[in-house]
């Protein structure tokens, strides 16, 4: 295991720092190519041959997604292809999964998989389309990359092939969402699905797209213009505006000191010896602009993007490098009316190309949170804006604790918690059901009643009636029973607390995101596990070195 | 691992032979009691102490459940309860846990999984409705076991009360099914979830009934009225028939020859070798009776219900005491005329209280192979008879070969397939679908079509080309292509296998079920890997001791 656990891996990147990929955009169009630098690894030890990919790879692949949506409003369809010449993709690295420890490959894991839902995302809700040109042999994750797009053409020549070798070759599962996108988001018939997962070779030609493997086989002579009108046709059934001006996004700025994360609006203190994170989330400091074209004008400084980003990479820093603190402990500081005037504005110009996809990034923000294997408490004080957007960090945490009244000697009014439009739709859970509906799934008449409290101030006891919050205690108990739940829970087993959350965060129905997070992840973390696949004979191990793997062959 | 592998575990037993349990039946209500024998454990080094339960209890109480449907057709409501005076049950011994094999906990939890599954169907499709009554510390796999029935009665006292507490105490899931009812059936507000199962000494009294943990609470003394006034109700609403005669369930005969198994209309040869299960399923071997009366006289003798507790035994032998034969390839034999006659009775009586039990067992009995960790192949041959029900078998299976015409040689015609209303409605999969739905979630159209064809023989070309089959070689290719892909199955991963055949089987929708098996008991047998759970220090192995457990604190 290389872990270099010392150096903190940075998922902020830019264009000019890419080492992947090559975007270029052709006025509504822009073409993705894969070209991944075989020399160029997030680590030592692995070579990124034939196009396999590494975290780092992918760190670059989000950036290239989130900077289409906000720098590109013009752009409708994207092509996404190999720059290679005789490969589309092998998909992750084997020998880097090799010497990877359990923990880092399940986190290269979920940060892939919430990748490919972004490219999902922003076919189905960004109107920018997104489409595969399958250029060579595709296999694994590259397969699994080219399903999370929303048109598969393929070459039809003897070479090109689509696959996911993982079960014969590797002896793990297709984990970044393979098999349940082949069943649930193509539908292919489980039987053929049970035949192609376990054909190393994989399928090619027709019977791919017989099968449903792929849309549209095409000779190699004709691969460029079928997929320029495909991507035409994309382009015709676009909202997105063609003379929109894009936002720029530079890059978040932070200070990193030791226990210390500073940004503009999110302060965070980690307690490495209680295993915490102190995270504060801070209002707006300006207040909210007049309108569309103002918010425009404030561009990436507009409070909302702003936020959104910082909380974002403090997330993913947290979850990558800090994997001893299991608890985050989430609270805000500002005024409520001031987040409820943002609110009204993300909720007033939801037709506006960039309220929508800021709304849609907090949307998946959220949903980053909800994945997260880590404890989340909320602590709603006096002083603290859990309003609308903010609320939702409250009802995404595992539990949440409102002082009842104020603490001796603070002058400052009770707490209160306000709910906005923004907590009745926008921001679905991965299960597809907002989070107060998530919450009252056994009382689903609550939330009419909610939606008529909006804009109300609700204090400790409002908020327990209305069942926002789990638990009430006044100045005299709120310390003790605080810092008792704290240490609690960082008394327990990391993996129960893991399992048992996936396991109650997401009620009812379930979607193609819940059955990767909550079914495949756990699987495939299962299999990750087991000598068949890392023991010394385990095919992980093994893989390239010539000799067979050895399996032990009781069936659990 | 005192794993006694040499003497399989034998899953038939009857009234005469519990150790464990009380069955009561007085008129319309029975009362079943837990009064779990300490020194009677399945295997040596545990002791049953406070009610908790090993396999062998749980074997006991399938065969109560079981019974109680068939045998006991007035009984309308049970009573479930603790026949000791202090304690309702502690749940699983942790003792037996701690030395337990990895594949053998993984097994225990699947048997008990669906044993309380069939407790939830008890009330919902038999109308024989199951309630408990908790008198004394209600914990674990023994609130578990309560959530499984429709109405928690609890003592309101300073004694009584229910918990979760594997995460705390033990560091792994309650993984019978407990974080999911508790949020999905019960619909217990996630935030008091995330509480309740973190809190080693669980709720009692009036905060159980507010948070939706139990029904009701009353004093000690008025428990046995509460609890008599409450499965009156449920007679009320049972149309379960108060005069009808029960059908006594003779033990299944079977014999068991070191390799083979023999009953009435199953076979089975196990190839250690090669990893595989040859199961051939006969058809009826007499004509079908007339009518209802008919069926009633012929009771556990009737084919179908005498061929399903034969082919549960099996299943439930092979899961057991055959972990490395990891492929199971399922033929019949038989006239599709004659299997069609017994699936028009079960279609034409489903009224009929027994008819409505047979029916539900074989729903019960496919969905155990859809949930069994083991590949399933079906070969479709010349003198076959996959009709109807016995189709289900073959769309059970992760892919089917169906000969296109005959064997040279053999002068019987070739093989057809065929499609009853059995098809179309009464045996739902885990995910609540038929598995024809299932099988073609992304052409629903074809379902009709289908409706169409009932009653038709299918011969090869007609029956790929309804889809129903996967693959159809003629007489030479047949023999090699069917030993290159059970070879080849053979050969992989039987954890990848069994991850992606998790994967793949349930498509659409989730229930309660399926996210028992594909949620919670992926993530718990993750769990019980981790060394956090099962490492010299881990939660599992040090309870008891006195000694505290150590956890690598890591959130993976």
């Amino acid at each position: 295991m290389t872990e270099q656990a010392n150096t903190p891996l940075d998922f902020r990147t830019e264009p000019a720092r890419y080492r992947h990929w090559k975007v270029e955009i052709d006025g509504r169009i822009a073409r993705v190519a894969m070209d991944v630098r075989e020399d160029a690894g997030l680590r030592s030890g692995y070579e990124l041959k034939l196009n396999s990919y590494d975290l780092g790879v992918d760190v670059e692949l989000a950036d290239v997604v989130q900077r289409l949506r906000f720098e590109h409003p013009e752009v409708a369809a994207v092509i996404l292809t190999s720059g290679k010449e005789r490969v589309f993709c092998a998909g992750a690295n084997i020998r880097m999964l090799g010497q990877s420890s359990h923990g880092w490959k399940v986190n290269f894991c979920k940060f892939t998989n919430e990748t490919r839902n972004t490219i999902d995302e922003a076919s189905a809700e960004s109107k920018q389309f997104w489409l595969t040109v399958v250029n060579g042999p595709c296999a694994g994750g590259g397969y699994e990359l080219a399903m999370a797009t929303d048109w598969i053409l393929m070459a039809d020549d003897g070479n090109t092939s689509v696959s996911l070798p993982e079960v014969p070759l590797l002896a793990v599962l297709p984990g970044t969402g393979g098999l349940t996108r082949l069943v649930e988001k193509r539908k292919v018939r489980r039987d053929r699905a049970d035949v192609f997962c376990t054909l190393e070779e994989g399928i090619k030609g027709k019977r791919a797209v017989d099968w449903g493997l792929v849309d549209e086989v095409v000779s190699r002579s004709k691969l460029d213009e079928a997929a320029r009108s495909r991507a035409n046709a994309f382009v015709a059934r676009s909202d997105r505006p063609a003379g929109a001006r894009g936002v720029a996004l530079p890059t978040v700025a932070r200070t990193h000191d030791g226990d210390r994360l500073g940004y503009e609006h999110v302060a965070c203190v980690v307690d490495r010896k209680r295993g915490v994170a102190d995270i504060v989330v801070r209002g707006p400091g300006a207040p909210a602009p007049a309108d569309a074209a103002a918010i425009h004008a404030e561009g990436a400084r507009f409070w909302p993007l702003a936020l959104a980003r910082e909380l974002d990479d403090l997330i993913l820093h947290l979850r990558t490098n800090e994997e001893e603190v299991g608890l985050w402990v989430l609270r805000t500081e500002g005024q409520a009316d001031a987040v409820d005037a943002y609110d009204r504005l993300l909720a007033d110009h939801a037709g506006d190309w960039l309220v929508r996809e800021i709304r849609l990034y907090w949307r998946r923000l959220l949903k980053r949170l909800d994945v997260s294997s880590r404890s989340l408490f909320a602590l709603v004080e006096p002083g603290s804006c859990f309003t609308g957007t903010l609320l939702e960090l409250a009802l995404a945490a595992d539990r949440s604790y409102m002082l009842r009244g104020t603490f001796e000697g603070d002058a400052r009014p009770p707490a209160a918690v306000r709910l906005s439009a923004m907590n009745f739709g926008p921001y679905p859970m991965p299960n597809g059901l907002t989070r107060l509906a998530s919450r009252f799934i056994g009382e689903p008449g609550r939330i009419d009643d909610l939606k008529g409290r909006i804009g109300q101030d609700l204090d400790a006891a409002a908020a327990d009636d209305a069942g926002l919050v789990t638990f009430t205690p006044d100045d005299i108990d709120w310390e003790d029973e605080v810092r008792l739940a704290v240490e609690a829970r960082a008394a327990f087993s990391p993996d129960a607390l893991t399992g048992m959350e996936a396991s109650l965060r997401f009620v009812g129905p379930e979607t193609t995101e819940t059955k990767i997070f909550g079914r495949l992840s756990a699987w495939q973390n299962w299999i990750f596990q087991r000598p068949n696949a890392v023991g010394p004979k385990g095919a992980l191990h093994v893989y390239g070195t010539g000799q067979r793997s050895e399996f032990d062959r009781r069936r659990v």
